[in-house]
């Protein structure tokens, strides 16, 4: 049994927890090595079972490194369970509803916070995404519309090595910069250029935002959100509250009075997800540890002229050590 | 107030259901025009109300056709709650227990139903990214590797319109088409070919598969697939049961000997997301009804050897009407 899938049902038990059912495709991953395409079911117990759907039978074959069995129905698993059971917060109603009865039942996020600390070889892997962003990114020119510019990343990717985009491409420009979440469009890009990208290397993400800036405002802002961005990355040390981090970057914002203007939180952790824990927002009271991947992405956005980002990734060791290459402007 | 939106609380009435909480993201799209970035929040009642995150306010006041507010707190959510209260069954199990106490809760359909059946708006958009999808592949020069053909495929369609691929591009080629949701591999492409591939246009998918042959033997499993995927098409009708067109499929495969090769279900409903209502398997009993837009998609998968699926978008009216242009046999 590997260590990731023993250490996580050690702790199950330390909670009580007799068995575990195990839905999130990344959370197997995690715990398997296998990526179910299909709805697939790990049960977690002292003898691990892997339920993967008939479309992914050869495959489950080759990558699982738990026994797999092909899933048949939902009563199947309910004799595979025994005393309390572990479920993840993100089960469906529809599933929950399946269980009732039966049986006591606990959410739990065991498999996320032992996904929050990566393991060497996690790290080498964002490392690896990371690089097929940045380099992907130099490979562009900057001409041409949103759309075009999108498409050429995202192509130059691939073909770097990425899996797939690790979310949708926002390749914003002018004043459709302070819409953080943009879609590109199909207007030629004007300044700023607001890039937020990321690659994905044996299911691990990257996740980076570059702001290219052209006027003396822009920069005003832009080394406004630099100076939080730098800030929170020097408070980051383990033990840290996540929600600590985000004081620090926002603080440096309000203070030179566009604390309304950064609307949303300062970074997250990233891995098999592009969003994981923890998130470094003001509601996220757990601590930070070493060995943790996390983004920091302050923003200012100023509706009808334009928005800055600027988002890096940190590993955290005694300190935060930023893991991208690619200068901060460019 | 737009016709679905106003449909859809007239039959949550007719189920007794006094309010529903909204949370999928195609549901709140399908229901106010507003495609959330963030998690939104659409309570329906006689007058709905959208909460929006701070993210994609300014986004949301543009889009939103539906009176929205900025989301603070799920507490505040609570307080816009009365009487039965409905439920997505996709609701997750943590967000279902900070509900719990104070509401008769139920889990209902009703968007998911209504969003099955297309109107002439919906399968316009359907039909351009179907477009678009179709004429990305016929500019593809068959020659490189899977990676290198999935990149620029995907890079086609965004040219072409679309907004994203509509899910990850499956271009297997040689055994790897044996595996239904393989993955494009580093590999020079070889025979036989099998593209999986879908655009975006206005938030609605399109879903094809074609597989290149060149074989006897391939020629001679791809002719039973067709065979299967014509008898199917032919047996769709109004009022007819989901699950009679899988078994339509199957019974023609089964006749050949590949019964135990044909290992997923027959089609899937498409529209905003690229599986929804109703499901063309054995499981699904619900009637089939005029303006659903289902993909028929039968496949023999040989393991080590190859596999072949054949797949077109159908639009129901009296019978079947095949939306894809491109033939069968590329």
């Amino acid at each position: 049994m590997n260590t990731k899938l023993k250490k996580v049902i050690e702790s199950m038990h330390q909670k009580k927890i007799d068995c575990m059912i195990v839905l999130k495709p990344e959370n197997i991953r995690y715990l398997t090595g296998f990526r179910p395409s299909s709805s697939s079911i790990l049960i977690l117990k002292d003898n691990p079972i892997l339920l993967a759907s008939k479309i992914d039978r050869e495959d489950a074959s080759g990558s699982s490194m738990v026994n797999f069995e092909v899933y048949k129905k939902f009563d199947d698993v309910k004799k595979l369970l025994e005393g309390k059971v572990g479920i993840e917060k993100s089960m469906t109603v529809e599933t929950y509803q399946k269980l009732s009865g039966g049986f006591e039942v606990e959410t739990t996020d065991i498999v996320e916070i032992s996904r929050s600390v990566k393991s060497t070889w996690e790290v080498e892997n964002i490392k690896k995404a990371l690089q097929i962003a940045e380099k992907s990114l130099m490979e562009l020119e900057f001409s041409g519309t949103e759309v075009e510019l999108a498409a050429k990343l995202e192509y130059n990717m691939r073909i770097n090595g990425s899996e797939r985009a690790s979310f949708e491409t926002i390749m914003a420009s002018g004043p459709r910069t302070s819409l953080p979440h943009s879609t590109p469009s199909p207007n030629e890009i004007e300044s700023p250029v607001l890039i937020d990208w990321g690659a994905v290397y044996n299911n691990y993400s990257s996740d980076t935002t570059r702001t290219i800036i052209q006027t003396e405002k822009q920069e005003e802002i832009f080394n406004i959100v630099l100076d939080a961005q730098k800030t929170a990355i020097k408070s980051i040390k383990p033990g840290m509250r996540s929600c600590e981090i985000d004081i620090a970057a926002r603080d440096v914002i309000t203070e030179y009075g566009y604390g309304d203007s950064f609307i949303h939180s300062t970074g997250h952790g990233v891995g098999l997800e592009i969003h994981e824990s923890p998130s470094l927002s003001k509601n996220d009271e757990s601590k930070l540890e070493k060995e943790m991947v996390v983004t920091v992405e302050p923003g200012i956005y100023l509706e009808g002229e334009f928005g800055i980002r600027i988002e890096d990734m940190v590993l955290i060791k005694n300190r935060g050590i930023v893991l991208n290459k690619l200068k901060t402007k460019i």
